[in-house]
């Protein structure tokens, strides 16, 4: 079995973010100089990363930025289109509502849900906002791939006992709770404090001299 | 040199998480088993981690809690307060502002400052928006360690410009750009489509069988 390294899989996105620029710009070859300098990391790990890909770089020119995206974006498993539904349209979930990259990346959120009555029937960049109780018989039919849970730690694992019911598989939870599903069912947790644990590491590697993280 | 493993790093506030809910629950010990059932991940992926933090464990009994608590604290550097303060209050940064959690991780939103003069003078979370216009006059004499930028990708780099000449040094950047800064600051750079790539991959595992990610 093949193991992803997740932070391989965590730089992927701002090298897109960099690619779609230089593409913008009117280029056409990019190299991992290019991508190393932009993130501020070592060239050896951007190297490391875009090998990952399986892509074979033009001597001297770098990568066909062209193919050097599309080859990320199979390496993630963004080249097919992911549709979503949102739980939670409180600020965290307006603020995902709100992030255009996510269709670049062709996540596609269908529909947002909400207990809240003063959110119900409210538009949100676009989404209508629609009441939790009517859930099950909106998405029944055709549930999405992923429920993306923005709710409280109180009401996520209830939340996803309802979209595990309704046959979705893959949950995108930014509660700080972790979910008891079942075996076929894949969670990913964003725990926000996770890049403060980060940051913090790396002040206590600056002020003590030494030692470093490795991002 | 000694590399902190990120992926170790990120681990650290749901092991916390864990901890405080168990010492709530009025237990003295905790074993790597039971961090690595809550978190539904390998126990030798739990084990490696709490070794980090260089604490012994006791046999038969595990980890005293109260121990393993200040150990990951100490190791992470959130043994000391980490004042900050944010900018941008938009849905991203007050959905921060309500992250209760910060507290426990000893980060201290000291002030909020936005462009948006509707903003400016409201409360969000107990905090009263500041005018972005005042940052200078109002941090000079004693900034905070941290800035925590939730502003448009498009006014990142002008803030960042801003918070570095009062004399702050780290950097939470949830805007999607990598920014440029002097070599004597440090940027962590928040990717919230990061988290969506390793989810991703994992669909992409889950549906081909075979590879999988690391998390």
């Amino acid at each position: 079995m093949k193991i992803q390294r997740t932070p391989t899989l965590r730089r992927m996105p701002t090298y897109l973010h960099k690619l779609y620029l230089m593409r913008q710009e009117g280029k056409t070859y990019a190299s991992c100089t290019d991508l190393a300098k932009y993130m501020n990391i070592d060239l050896i790990v951007t190297r490391k990363d875009i090998a990952m890909t399986g892509l074979a770089g033009h001597r001297h020119y770098g990568y066909k930025i062209d193919e050097l995206i599309d080859a990320i974006l199979r390496y993630i498993g963004w080249a097919q289109t992911l549709p979503a539904t949102l739980i939670g349209a409180g600020a965290l979930g307006s603020a995902l509502l709100g992030y255009t990259d996510f269709t670049t990346y062709n996540l596609r959120i269908e529909s947002v849900f909400d207990i809240n009555p003063a959110k119900i029937g409210t538009q949100i960049h676009g989404h209508t906002v629609q009441d939790m109780a009517a859930i099950e018989e909106r998405l029944r039919n055709a549930p999405p791939k992923i429920a993306i849970l923005c709710v409280s730690n109180t009401a996520a694992q209830q939340v996803a006992d309802t979209v595990i019911k309704l046959g979705i598989r893959y949950i995108w939870n930014f509660a700080n709770v972790c979910l008891t599903v079942p075996e076929n069912v894949i969670v990913q947790r964003e725990v926000i404090a996770g890049g403060f644990a980060v940051l913090a590491a790396k002040i206590k590697a600056a002020e003590s001299g030494g030692m470093t993280a490795e991002e």
